[in-house]
């Protein structure tokens, strides 16, 4: 199946990284891969696996690799920000979680930005949310023709983070992003790709396959060009990314204490709940 | 047929908005509509539309609606500029004529670049001139199969207005844009969807059925969170774009008063006479 | 052939330039066309052809044209650098070299980011490198089918330029640019155009006759409103435009003395020499 990470070649030549516990770190090939690994929950992102993320990029952003891979395992990429993270209040109250929740998105979203060597997305199935958002940081996105991609941020009262607001009508025009991001249409893989967010799109049955054997070839290239032909292109744009995630981190800390966030989220459990 | 508003649903239930002449703006389903209403003259903006105009996006930006609609009624979208606004010099001669519709056309792209909530094109039929350089600053564009795309600047001694000598080479790329901006090509529907001007095409039988039941549902979404995502994206550039459009009025002043400009226009006249 | 310049009208009307020994700039129809003259290299380009086209576009933009167009003679629109212009090292070392080729590419550059009216690239073939990079420079881009468009600047240990790095993620999004300037993905022809790096792809039997007699009309439009509807465009981003492109050529400058590049070029040359 499409979510065989063993496609990748022989796993167990990886190097594993310990201590990650949500998330698989290997490296091979000159390829580092994060893997999600939360497949029961559709790879639904936790704190926790916010912050391995995080301690992930900056790993690999040191290693010897020449390319950083991210992707999921299982059926789903991911779900998107798990909205358990909504529900674990701690004694100081709503602000105080909400506070914490935007300096967490912002410090997650900032490893994307300041990301040093070319990083690759390999889609494996659907996205959601913040997993779809901080694609526009990635420098290639290779999608199974299973995966769609969808930010449906106004059903539940909130807004568009991960540098989306710039990136996406930067890449596709206003009139395509504000019907994404604005008002949640799901994209399929080849819309996305038509649309410039997606870099090529495979049939499911071969995509591991064909993936892993580009990526294999492009690690071999003079790495120093690699990284620094990446950091021209990024670099232009690192202030004003790091100036928009910054603001869209702050209006979104304030629309989680607003009523009209508040009530979407608890209509999302009570229609769950229900089920 | 495409033109028929009445497929928006029951006009009798909407709530009509009195003191205008050229356009007819209406609220219902927390949508505000804006309708051009000169469908003899396929809807030319006369000097007394653009203010019109002016006058309605400050009512709407101002009311309980969701999301703002612009359409035209009739087989035209907008012929663009009426004209015969080059004909009615005033005592004071032209170079306040000039002045006075580099004034307006700043206003009236002002309005534009400043309305505050999800800003909807439902691109009726063909549109022309400032009708289409102005989409760049919607959220949303639906266009009937019907419908082209037409900037014939150059053939006028003119050139670009409207935001589009930034909007237009943003969403598809300078190459793309200079032959419409420049060279005056007409694009089909088709093709300013797939350069990312035009949101989705819909056949014309089912245009208005299609839009509508969208847009319906679209407006029931939380207003604060379309309000401020539409805000979070449009504010990035608020700033470039009054400069961009100071400029490019400013640029227009001048051309009306060139030899190059009159002699375009007084040639369309009398080729127009000769018919 | 597609290769056939005399398939633009009568050459021997052309009013030749004359001082040029690797281009051949004509000027009919209003139109000044500057063709790469070095058919059996492919149109690789050597310093001498640099300094010329620099010439050509300066006597270009002050003649009375309205429209300028690049070509290349023979199958080929441009192999890009020659790369013998690395082999020949003056008595003042690799870094004089080095600092003397990057001033060059910089005032290269240059030229087509102040080229003061409509610049148009008649893509007849395959083009590479720095050929391809400039293009995100021009206002129209027209190829044959037969057009590919290839930037394998890492394979060489080098970096993009051209204003590339700015340019092609601007109009493709990061996602396609990258897989093209990082990793040197080779693009047909059409899918160039898709990407909006190119504005019309045309058959190759019907190339040369289809382009020209669109320029012909083209170049009969107002020329006041042609140039100053390009400025409009292009003197937005012109001062950030000459400000990569300094940056570009600084990194390259550092990279043709590194040994990953001067590995990369020697392997090339070894390779060649076995055939």
């Amino acid at each position: 199946s499409s979510s065989d990470s063993s496609s990748q070649g022989k796993p167990e030549a990886d190097q594993k990284q310990a201590g990650y516990k949500t998330v698989v770190m290997t490296s091979e090939d000159s390829i580092t891969k994060i893997m999600l690994n939360r497949p029961a929950k559709k790879n639904a992102l936790t704190e926790q696996m916010y912050q391995e993320i995080i301690l992930a990029l900056e790993a690999a952003s040191k290693d010897d690799s020449a390319i950083t891979v991210l992707t999921g395992n299982g059926d789903y990429y991911s779900s998107g920000n798990d909205l358990t993270n909504f529900t674990n209040i701690p004694p100081d109250g709503v602000e105080a979680k909400a506070k914490n929740s935007a300096i967490l998105l912002r410090d997650f979203v900032g490893s994307f930005i300041d990301f040093p060597k070319p990083l690759v997305a390999v889609v494996n199935g659907p996205a959601v949310g913040i997993s779809v958002t901080i694609l526009g940081l990635f420098d290639l996105v290779y999608a199974t023709d299973r995966a769609t991609f969808h930010t449906p941020f106004s059903h539940l009262g909130q807004t568009p983070e991960g540098c989306s607001s710039y990136t996406f009508p930067k890449i596709m025009g206003p009139a395509k992003a504000a019907e994404m991001l604005i008002f949640g249409k799901k994209l399929t893989a080849g819309e996305a790709c038509a649309q410039g967010l997606v870099t090529e799109v495979f049939p499911d049955s071969t995509f591991q396959k064909e993936v892993w054997t580009r990526l294999k070839a492009y690690s071999k290239l003079p790495q120093n060009a690699l990284r620094i032909s990446k950091q021209i292109i990024r670099s232009q744009e690192k202030e004003k990314l790091h100036a928009i995630n910054a603001k869209e981190s702050s209006i979104l800390q304030e629309r989680w204490l607003s009523s009209e966030c508040m009530n979407a989220i608890m209509n999302f459990f009570s229609q769950k709940a229900k089920l």
